[in-house]
């Protein structure tokens, strides 16, 4: 197994960003992905009861079509909370997209990532179409992954080259996220991009069982967005031995899951006003859902979040309130807590719970002043 | 009914309040509250599965008592996660309070504020207990409301007098609490006093439902502490007729909800860091659990009181945001939220969701530069 630390198109996809103005700066916020060839999929979309115009748009074009070809991303606007209209201007921006390439317009995805509740400026998107598609590149992936952040202060991106048989095959992955990061999902968006030749199903268990072990074990602020999206995308062009559930899959799941898990810490390692990296592991809960379930109520703690901030031994005892407020009748004789140095920048927690075996890991970062005035000032 | 906005003692009560050395200042750190006469009780405790010692302690005395006769309040020490000793350690405390009182030890409950997982400076509190005890008055309250304080900026405190029958009643209560407050409970500790003639029963529904329109609908930064606690004691001799579930009960009902939910804004007046005093009401909800639920997303997101913080349009696109992330099923075409102008010092925010008739009320605070720096430098 290769590991780059840059997105490396696979076999038969091409992207290309431009700037095409949603945004006040001059920056990318118009990016396309593109196969040459039909692709199975696999999708996850946010859990929030209000979901984005896109993410409603997908979900019917995922129910006519067994493949995709094209996934059309923008930031700047979230095109949420923007009722009938948010769905009618997410369609013309798909249907200008299929025409331009030439292909059946469910084939064609939507997302956007940025403010709430205001029109999606689809005049902008139209206008730059043309040079979207025209400007289709196997090398364009660097550019797409900077024209997807909002508030991320780096591109986020991996590639991971594995064998299957015979066949090398090519797993790419990228993703945007600094904020509103909570499981299930956060504002993040991230596509995946393989040219392993693999059965729908298989594809889709991979995906769930690799998101539940990376982007669900990640909160920066507890926030769930309306927009949140995992794609996935294979082409299959690597003529590697069809991949399905049972054969081959383990494989291809852990590549799958070590990418996600990679792109996940990357988004808590840029997480909004972040000084720290933080990973917290319970151990000994009666299940692995009570685990996460107490990680969590430590990850998501202010109080715990500013006390790492400030390197204050204050955390012990905040952890200890924070896990008995998980609702879990958690005995506090038997809870034991240990943690790395405070002050260093990656800081490991560990807390044993004495009721079981079971055992989960989530990431998260610390709370700072710079948190507050980015979501303050941000518009 | 006169509403006065400092503490009176009702009759037979007596406070007093001294500075032990708990705290690192020299501030007031010890009170004691007292009644001549034995008081009926009741009490609403942390919901968090850790609780701190004197919770615990209280819990034996109450199963032992009817009555109670005095509280000995601590802050700066939490004697929490200080397993056995800790217990032990109020023990001694509780024990030495009661012999100089000369009265049953399980007619003393003791309650403690602060750092979690330090042991209890139990001398010197007991050192301290001799002028504590011979310092009670009647005019003692004001200064017990200041020892009782942590990070609070200013006491909180509030009495009311009304009628019942031809007797005038006084309800007094002080208060602290301004971080880790979220609804069931926060560390938030609360004392309420009054010379009412009252049955235990009466008692208790009347408190509990105080609570749930006030206590549990604050929150400031969605953390439960392990310490909070709201007592009320009741000594009867105002003379007033007996008041029992049914008899008398609304009238006394309606000014403790009034009292408790004085205090619990003053709570968020003084929340860590508060700029803005913030008000969620969500309408039309289909029951009041979901009303409430929605209201306490968006009181909990920290991407919403950022934007408050900022006086940000932004807030627009969080609140539904935060509204969708609450596990209801809402429908964003019938979500209407308005607000009341941003740059004012109090803030109301109307969420209707168009699913029933059930409305929920709950009160916040922004999220400024301050909180942080308040939680990290908190020692």
């Amino acid at each position: 197994m290769k590991v780059f630390k840059e997105a490396v198109l696979p076999l038969g996809f091409k992207a290309h960003a431009v700037s095409c103005g949603i945004k006040k700066t001059s920056n990318l916020d118009l990016a396309l992905f593109y196969s040459e060839v039909p692709c199975v999929s696999a999708h996850l979309f946010t859990t929030n009861a209000i979901k984005a115009a896109p993410i409603l748009l997908n979900q019917e074009h995922l129910k006519k079509t067994q493949t995709i070809q094209a996934i059309l991303v923008n930031s700047g606007n979230a095109n949420c909370f923007t009722g009938r209209q948010g769905i009618n201007d997410a369609r013309l921006c798909a249907s200008h997209t299929a025409r331009l390439l030439k292909i059946d317009q469910a084939k064609v995805l939507v997302s956007s990532t940025g403010i709430i509740g205001r029109r999606l400026p689809w005049k902008r998107i139209i206008q730059a179409l043309p040079f979207l598609v025209g400007g289709l590149s196997p090398n364009g992936i660097h550019n797409a992954a900077r024209a997807i952040m909002t508030t991320d202060t780096f591109p986020k991106e991996i590639t991971v080259q594995f064998k299957i048989g015979q066949r090398w095959v090519s797993l790419c992955g990228i993703a945007k996220g600094a904020g509103m990061i909570q499981p299930h999902l956060a504002t993040m968006l991230c596509f995946l991009f393989t040219d392993a030749n693999i059965s729908s199903f298989a594809l889709r268990d991979a995906l769930k069982n690799a998101a539940e072990e990376s982007f669900h074990c990640i909160s920066v602020d507890g926030c769930m967005s309306t927009n949140d999206t995992v794609s996935i995308m294979a082409s299959g062009l690597s003529g590697c031995p069809k991949i399905r559930l049972g054969k081959d899959l383990s494989a291809f799941s852990s590549v799958l899951r070590f990418v996600c898990l990679e792109l996940a810490k990357m988004i808590i390692r840029d997480a909004e006003g972040a000084t720290k990296f933080v990973q917290i592991t319970v151990k000994k809960a009666k299940d692995q859902q009570e685990a996460k379930r107490i990680a969590l109520a430590v990850a998501n703690s202010n109080l715990f979040k500013t006390a790492v901030f400030a390197s204050s031994p204050n955390v012990f005892g905040r952890i200890v309130a924070a896990c008995g407020s998980a609702g879990v009748n958690l005995n506090p004789d038997r809870l034991k807590i240990n943690f790395t140095s405070l002050d260093k920048k990656e800081i490991k927690f560990d807390i044993a719970v004495g009721r079981g075996n079971a055992t989960a890991k989530v990431f998260t970062s610390d709370l700072s002043y710079q948190y507050v005035k980015i979501n303050a000032e941000y518009n």
